[in-house]
């Protein structure tokens, strides 16, 4: 893994007159002082320089053309002139705001050779959020003049100030989207920018105020709690109104006490992050005086640096710290990504962090295992992963182990692919001790000579092939055992409950199904790249609403865990079938579901995110479910979770709640899902003296009993907190809450899963 | 007009055997019973006939098969096998559920020569929301089944049971879309659908309870408000989830009492209306026995018939009133129709209403007369308005007589289209007996020619022409006043503004514009025809956002009142200019506004209503803001309204609060307005237990003091009902609201208003 840039903050950048003497050999240029500071940091091992374009000339100029001059507006209605100097001030600033260029002297860096190692900041005190409409105006018309001469410069990206003022933040925003989207552009399309937030918040930040660390009591957190979500909701602001432009990004600034709350922190996880801002006076000195991070600090750095921000350091020479001199800031920054989980775990081989390298936040299709006929390559993908298969062969072991002893047993593999849960049944047996036969199905043709290979080979003849789909063929004889791996990220939405109606028909009346169930959970999460890249995948292919099977990265999970959906069971008694042996409709694999989650902290739903715990036999299982897969099926590679995009961001206050309805439908050729989410906030009839009583609605709860715990977990693990107030059938909790948002219909449209039979 | 289409809804269709008996002559057609009584209806001046499409025979046969019969998930699960008879029954019903038909005698319409003059109600005992997930799932297939029969027959129309349930609003919903989206279609292309809402609520209406009339204390009303809000909600997530298709509307029953308070009905306005039920039971007797509406039917009934529903009466032959006979009802709707304050208004000549026919609800791009040149018809159009002209001679006659009565003055007319201003200061020239020239600028050539034409006949030389834009020409001599007609919908949207700048070049330092100012003015408003008809006009020009001029009717206001945005003022003073006279930038000319209403009741925010208010001189004025135009300019044609679509409807609850932000921008060659909506809710920090603290946002108010009255509209007029809450400047009111959602940005990408010099 490439190691994070670091780059040093240059308070003071050199005076940019080191070319005004020119060599006497014009092919020798002499480096710029400023180069020269590059080349020192480079030597000592940053990746380059962080500085302000501008300096204290053009904050001069600026500040007389703008905050000291009457503005366009004043005097315009009145009749009274102006003094003639007044005027011609006026003037002075006009023709700077018709066109606009810097002196030499009013800025830092000149050359292309000096911006090719540099992170440049605008001027931190340009006001774009200013309560003057004429200063937030001139601040525009200085950032577009400053984004210019970057954009000349060819600087990669451009740190931008901090927003400052909650009632304007609308102003800011507008005034950074116009840089990307006004004609003639403002910005090259190569320069990113990417606003530097306190993570404290901007007025805890303005006054450099303290924060009881770790105190949790809401009484006393309270106003640090307003800052943090106003800084986050301004930044929300931002991106919402730049439409979640890719080239913007958020740096975040950790000069100023943590938040002491995680979920506070954890929101930042699901944006789009470039920077972290690491001053030396962030640091404190350890016993050998050694600048360290505060342990919450350090916390939040080990995890937040799996997105791989750049880190910039200030003030490292201010001999703040009395032992290391000014690159211990830099080394320690290096020992904690080393010893990040994230990092580490992705060294070291066979982690799940490790395989799924490459396919963070990647949006992926799911198989249609049944529509398609799969690759070599991906059943190979498939088979990389021990742990699926050793609890598929526990589970076979126990099934056997569980019939009479002197039993002989017809195990039968529906759907066998290369053979991976045949070698399996087969070393099943030989430890069960119990006689058995093995059929193996199979519907893909090229798959199938790997199977006939390795029946002459490796299985000596154990095991029968049957070529053909589940659901039209008959082997042999009915099996006491079948097996499957049918499953996707969601349980179902690989059709296994329609292939295991198909295969049931040769399953004996008292035989067993591996898995025998399987559970679809849902929770909604927010992400700013999920949303974005779906979104542009949904223009390409209008309308088609489909789920992406995708490994979490830049997502935060917004309740407090996920929610059950719905189950399927096999083998399925009693069912209706026609003469073939299948069933006459597929109504009976119709599912839906109504969820309510609670909403700690303020966030945007982007999606849902889907996951599926099986039961394979007894106490073995598969899970992916996140706060189950270690006790279940620790370390297994096979399944990523799957994404349910929403067309529209949908805003959640602190406190709401969130409605999911969540449909498995199908016809007579296809299944689908469709999604829709509303949000509520609760509210009491006495509130705040309203105009009209609160249109709040009961809430009647009407869903059934809470499920049995799984056989798999013990019982805390499902302490049901945050969930859906599950009610006694009969009993109803009534509360109040009003609906404030909701999405649209999410539907597949043409791009729905096949039967085709 | 046309009128009102009534029809008769027949609770006990004949039987449709009708044509069992063949006629000996093929050719002579025998007619059904039902013809019999469609012909019978017409001849009572009906428009056709209302009936169920199927029966009660049918409704016996599906309850048989899907709510005795156990589900297909019943005994799914267990190995213990149901009874043969069971299982009989079930495969009945999954043969059902495989392809489904009527039997001939289950349904009461079966030829098209019957279904052309009627109205079709799917059956109204289908369970879309019931609780019972298998029980909507077949009364869906039932549903399907009813529609698919309805296509066959050619039904205009359809009318949905209405829905009963909140907690499984979503599924009937869902339901519903399905019929339109499914892929193959259920529902023929040229079928529409309608969902009948009772306008008392779903809970009301199955109650039948009573309301108590009148009642506005918000503890006595408050169950009623409930269901009412209820109802609307339920409607609304009907018409979100099937994402507006304009094939979906809304019919009222008004079968039950109204509820009380007029902002609960008014919500009805904006959406798409189809049918009224008006039961025989609805009415009252009149002291000469006649059925009458109540008081507050007959002012709803009278308003909403604007929007051309169609009405259905039912119970007709009843008896229930004893003077009039069957028909009487249908007479009395004719009479209120007749007498509607809309439709007299609409046939009166010269009314706005009878000028705007055709132009209701229709979304127009505004003019851009600066770029291109109007067409010699909108002139015409333009001047047929006799109120704006007089109102223009009535201030130029003031700012005549207000000069001394030995002056001589120089009018200068800039833009002066076909001379309809001119002639109206010729006119006040000669009321005023003041001694004037007038010069006539147009840079329209086309125009020009018109002019000449004029100024050879009409005006008799008095009036000297000047061709050219009026930012470049130069007119012989400076103007005391300058006359100009610019304004648009929104004032300053024709770019007013910068062509004025262009003319005051030649007004004298102490010269007068007419008008003098101009104030644009917004309002929240929903409008589910506006959002739909905006959002198709969006998907054709992908990212273009702009505002449109659209004459209301459909449309609802969500605020008390319009706030206002900003005002322009003419001439202005203390210019900074080029040698050419002229602005060195149009920075001036640049606004935002940040304004906040107060929404008492629940809806949907699908855009903004733009109007504005301009002083010509002294108090004479001309205005389109709803709540003073009838007081500033009545019966003024000139401008409908603005409306700023949202690409995405904003949710707001009863008591929310909407920020909306609004930027007039500007760069070297053009001007456009961007927009965006913020919706809050009010809190308190001590509500309800939360987890965490609210996240509720101090709200710092930092507008400036409120501006001064209109001079043409007594003060009560502007009482700031649900304004934003204006301070003196340094004093600032806290509050604690929480963010709850928002809109995109809104910009126009290319199609800005040009100012093309």
């Amino acid at each position: 893994m490439s190691r994070t840039p670091i780059y040093l903050h240059l308070s003071d950048p050199p005076t940019s007159s080191g070319d005004a003497q020119p060599s006497l050999n014009p092919s020798v240029r002499k480096r710029s002082p400023l180069e020269d500071q590059i080349e020192e940091a480079l030597q000592d091992s940053y990746n380059g320089l962080c500085l302000n374009i501008t300096n204290d000339e053009w904050r001069r100029r600026w500040t007389s053309l703008c905050l000291t001059t009457p503005s366009p507006a004043e005097g315009g209605s009145v009749l009274m002139p102006l003094s003639d100097e007044l005027k011609e001030q006026q003037r002075v600033a006009e023709l700077w705001r018709v066109s606009d260029a810097f002196k030499k002297s009013e800025v830092n860096i000149t050359k292309l050779e000096e911006a090719e190692n540099i992170v440049g900041l605008a001027s931190e005190w340009l006001e774009l959020d200013s309560p003057d409409e004429w200063v937030r105006q001139d601040s525009e018309l200085a950032l577009r003049q400053e984004l210019a001469y970057a954009s000349y410069l060819n600087l990669a990206t451009v740190v931008l100030p901090p927003p400052r003022n909650r009632q304007h933040i609308t102003d800011y925003a507008r005034a950074i989207n116009g840089c990307f989207t006004n004609s003639p552009p403002v910005l090259s399309s190569y320069v990113y920018l990417t606003i530097r937030i306190p993570l404290s918040g901007a007025r805890k930040a303005n006054r450099s105020g303290s924060v009881t660390p770790g105190a949790s009591s809401s009484t006393a957190t309270a106003p640090t709690e307003t800052d943090v979500n106003e800084i986050w909701e301004m930044w929300d602001t931002i991106r919402t109104i730049c439409s979640y432009n890719q080239r913007l990004s958020v740096s975040l600034d950790l000069s100023y006490p943590l938040p002491p709350s995680k979920p506070l922190l954890d929101r930042w996880n699901s944006e789009p992050l470039r920077y972290i801002f690491l001053p030396a006076s962030a640091f404190v000195a350890n016993n050998r005086g050694y600048p360290v991070l505060p342990k919450a600090t350090q916390a939040f750095f080990r995890d937040i640096i799996k997105h791989r921000p750049g880190v910039i350091v200030s003030g490292t020479d201010k001999g703040l710290h009395k032992t290391g001199g000014h690159t211990a800031y830099q080394q320690y920054i290096r020992y904690l990504e080393k010893t990040s989980p994230y990092v580490v775990a992705s060294e070291t081989p066979g982690s799940v962090e490790s395989f799924a390298t490459g396919y963070w936040d990647f949006l992926q299709a799911p198989l249609q295992p049944l529509m398609d006929n799969l690759q070599s390559s991906t059943y190979e993908v498939f088979e990389r992963d021990p742990v699926k298969y050793s609890k598929y062969e526990e589970a076979i072991y126990q099934a056997l182990c569980d019939r009479p002893e002197d039993s002989s047993t017809i195990i039968c593999v529906a759907g066998a692919g290369r053979g991976g849960l045949v070698s399996r049944c087969l070393s099943a047996i030989a430890s069960s001790g119990r006689r058995a036969t093995v059929y193996a199905i199979e519907k893909n043709p090229s798959a199938y000579v790997t199977l006939q290979e390795k029946r002459d080979t490796e299985w000596e003849g154990a095991v029968q092939l049957v070529f053909g789909d589940m659901r039209l063929i008959t082997p042999p004889e009915k099996a006491d055992i079948l097996v499957s791996e049918l499953l996707g990220s969601f349980g179902d939405n690989e059709l296994s409950p329609e292939c295991l109606d198909g295969a049931s028909r040769f399953l004996k009346d008292d035989g067993i199904s591996i898995p025998s169930s399987y559970t679809a959970y849902l929770e909604p999460v927010s992400s700013s790249r999920l949303f974005r890249d779906a979104s542009n995948s949904l223009s390409d292919v209008k309308g088609a609403e489909t789920p992406y099977v995708v490994m979490f990265q830049a997502v935060n999970e917004l309740s407090a865990e996920p929610q059950e959906c719905w189950e399927f069971q096999h083998p399925r008694h009693n069912a209706i079938i026609d003469q073939n042996g299948l069933p006459l409709t597929n109504s009976h694999n119709t599912r839906s579901a109504h969820l309510s989650f609670q909403i700690p902290q303020a966030g945007i739903v982007h999606g849902l995110a889907g996951y599926f715990e099986a039961v394979l036999y007894g106490d073995v299982g598969l899970s992916i479910h996140p706060d189950r897969k270690n006790d279940v099926s620790p370390n297994m590679l096979s399944w990523f979770p799957l994404f349910f995009p929403l067309k529209e961001p949908v805003y959640v206050p602190a406190n709401a709640e969130l409605d999911v309805h969540i449909w498995r439908l199908t016809d007579k050729r296809k299944v689908w899902y469709e999604w829709f989410v509303e949000a509520f906030y609760p509210t009491s009839a006495s509130s705040t003296d309203p105009p009209h009583s609160p249109s709040g609605v009961a809430h009647m709860s009407d869903t059934n009993a809470p499920p049995p715990p799984s056989p798999m977990v013990d019982a805390p693990a499902l302490a049901p907190e945050g969930r859906f107030e599950d009610t006694r059938e009969g009993e109803a909790t009534v509360e109040m809450r009003v609906k404030i948002g909701q999405s649209s219909l999410h539907n597949p449209g043409g791009r729905s899963s096949w039967i085709g039979l």
